[in-house]
């Protein structure tokens, strides 16, 4: 193999700037991305990714299950599928959603390529340029970057403690009804939201529906982290009371692995249609080995067993984060106290930056996430989103030390020498583009 | 599980067929999708479909090598990766495509989800709806139903027995830039295309490369079956003679198995960059453990002298549908005579139309693709794809005998009754969207 420099040639390369589609531009790299590879040596406790931990899976099980497969089943599993993926696996998604009190028929799922390709795809199948989606506020970067690309306006809508709050949402809607503006859906992440940590209550849920309903408007439920509960049985998914506005997003890849890449949509039954032919013209059919490979492992092993251990492992880790943020974080700081899932939102005291100064945390050896990749709008510089699912307890307290120990050291220099530019409450800043939340 | 029948409430779903969005409407089922899921009944022949035989792949092998990425790998097989794919599989495709006398860097290689979904994140980040993207007349089913949902307009350029005419692309070029037209690429599969069989021929190539030189015109580059060559040493990629002006599409389809859903773009430095970002946006990361199961099969496997295999396989298929079609088909038939691939395209005598033919062939258990949905404008009626890859020759010829029998009732019904409605040496009508190719 010859590795040649590969850009020898990008003089001409430009050649191709003026030539790509317009929603190309909405295609960017984040800002933090070159940061985040520094993050990723040995020394920094990365409180910035988004990647389960998944060294407690019973490896001698996945093996066997997929030899198995291989034996039993390798001309189906090595072969092209159908575009909306295997009955199988189809019939035990609506099995797991039933756990979320989730009535559904097989017909009415399409399996993805996690559940990012769902927001993918609905998106694509609704969203012409200028449409307008309803996020939270702070919202899942992957999805605004999906949002992004295909040249939505994201307008966001705020939340408190107990998630999306229903004025925010019934504001958002009559503001831009009164535009004439066309909202094309919400996409909510009602349960263990990422990044803000939060979970929609119980008391909220009806209302929520019922301002959607009443409006007309379509819910993206988009739940990944929703069996990952610490302290109670499942919530009720709001896709349990309302079948026909509501589509709804699942993944296998937080309650088994990542490394398949099997999400999935449920759908009212004509955009269930749509949805398969955007995903035989995005992919033709979702990988038949994934899929054989996930149903064989819900067959054959005690898989809520295992989510039961994960949920175990994560409040171990959640607690650990916690108490270190009111153990050491400095006066002036707030945080959300999650019953779930994988991620804290801290607030910082006013006048600090969290993007401007994730440089001098990684210096420190701590990385997390600013806030402005969560939000489309460039708000977000006053809060950052740290996780709790991949680090070790111990490595968990000691980034909370050393961020600690950074602010702590940004408020001084603030506080000798003033702030410099002026403050807002959420001060603005820019968005910074999909592809940072695996970092 | 509740299996309620799932489309309850119809009636309210109408309410969205006003809000998908204008690509939407480029996304339409196959109107022959219903008869393909009769044609998959056992005593229908189907040389319809485009499913590799993979029944001699070694499953133990396949199944060791897997068992063996689990033990020794499994953590990181079963988590996230990198957007772009893995460094050791991009290494092996870049030897891959040296065969071809390709020579490239790992870092301008991304992985996708199958090469369609390449042709998908191409399309994506170069086409505003209303560009033109040229293709071989005809041209896949599956790139064909891409260009419609991102809304391009496909404009046909004739081939002959050498594969695409110089002088049909340089006048379709003339004519698009006469009229103000932006191109955005040519979409070419030079070798054993799909569907028309034929082989660009390596006169050709550098005249179809300077063309599209000097017109600035993209090159996408399909390439599924370059190493399925019957006579001869794999032909040399135009990718090989220019390395800015091409995206290079490859797959582990049909040299190993489509169940991975494992293909890759070797782009330019600067469109690789926004490919990654597309495939970021679309799915976060192609699947890691398809990735490393195919770099683990590579690795420990004779793969290339299973592609031999494959070869001997489908060159003795091919003259099993050769011959029987000399023995067997009517006066007035013609055919391409394949030199690797997986197809033969037919063209029927005048008034017939293999469309409307459809329903009678596979009454008469034998199932074919229409000429139809190889073209974006409707002509193709006097042409069908016949597949050779799927079934036993004894099948084939099974086939073939069968398809000849409702060819010659139909031609004597023409010739009885006279043919109804006018004739043209390419009936016009419509297409028929993607998805068809792996019925």
């Amino acid at each position: 193999m010859d590795h040649t420099p590969a850009p020898t040639g990008r003089t001409r390369l430009d050649s191709y700037v003026d030539r790509y589609a317009a929603r190309t531009a909405g295609m960017t790299a984040s800002e933090i991305r070159a940061l985040f590879s520094v993050a990723s040596r040995p020394e920094v406790v990365s409180l910035a990714g988004g990647m389960p931990n998944i060294s407690g899976l019973p490896l001698d099980v996945v093996g066997g299950a997929i030899a198995d497969l291989i034996s039993d089943a390798g001309p189906t599993a090595l072969q092209y599928g159908s575009g909306q993926g295997t009955p199988e696996l189809r019939e035990q998604i609506c099995e797991v959603m039933a756990l979320e009190g989730i009535s559904a028929h097989p017909d009415d799922v399409v399996v993805t390529v996690g559940s990012q390709q769902a927001v993918d795809l609905v998106t694509r199948i609704f969203c012409d340029p200028g449409d307008v989606v309803i996020c939270e506020a702070p919202s899942y970067v992957g999805a605004l970057g999906v949002f992004k690309a295909f040249e939505c306006e994201v307008v966001h809508a705020e939340m408190d403690e107990h998630g999306l709050r229903p004025d925010a949402l019934r504001a958002a809607i009559a503001s831009l009804c009164e535009a004439g503006r066309r909202i094309k859906f919400l996409y909510t992440i009602p349960n263990f939201h990422n990044p803000a940590g939060v979970t929609l209550s119980a008391e909220r849920r009806p209302e929520i529906l019922e301002i959607c309903r009443e409006a007309d408007v379509l819910i993206l439920e988009d739940n990944p982290y929703g069996l990952l509960g610490f302290d109670q049985a499942p919530m009720r998914a709001l896709r349990a009371d309302e079948a026909e506005g509501v589509i709804y997003l699942g993944s296998f890849s937080k309650t088994f692995a990542p490394g398949f890449r099997v999400g999935w949509a449920l759908a009212p039954h004509a955009v269930r249609e749509k949805l398969v032919l955007a995903q035989e013209s995005a992919t033709l059919c979702p990988p038949s080995f994934s899929q054989m490979a996930v149903s064989s492992y819900l067959r054959e092993h005690d898989w809520q067993g295992q989510v039961k251990q994960f949920r175990e492992m994560y409040r171990e880790r959640r607690d650990a984060m916690v108490d270190a943020l009111e153990d050491l974080m400095p006066p002036g700081c707030s945080w959300t106290v999650p019953s779930g899932g994988f991620y804290v939102w801290l607030t910082v005291p006013p006048g600090v930056d969290t993007k401007a100064m994730l440089p001098r945390a990684v210096t420190a050896r701590v990385a997390y996430v600013p806030g402005t990749a969560f939000f489309a709008d460039g708000f977000g510089s006053s809060a950052m989103r740290l996780s709790f699912c991949y680090p070790t307890p111990e490595r968990i307290r000691e980034g909370v030390r050393r961020l600690a120990g950074v602010l702590e050291e940004e408020m001084e220099l603030r506080a000798t020498f003033g702030a410099t530019g002026t403050h807002e409450a959420l001060t603005r800043s820019r968005y910074d583009g999909p592809g940072s939340d695996q970092a």
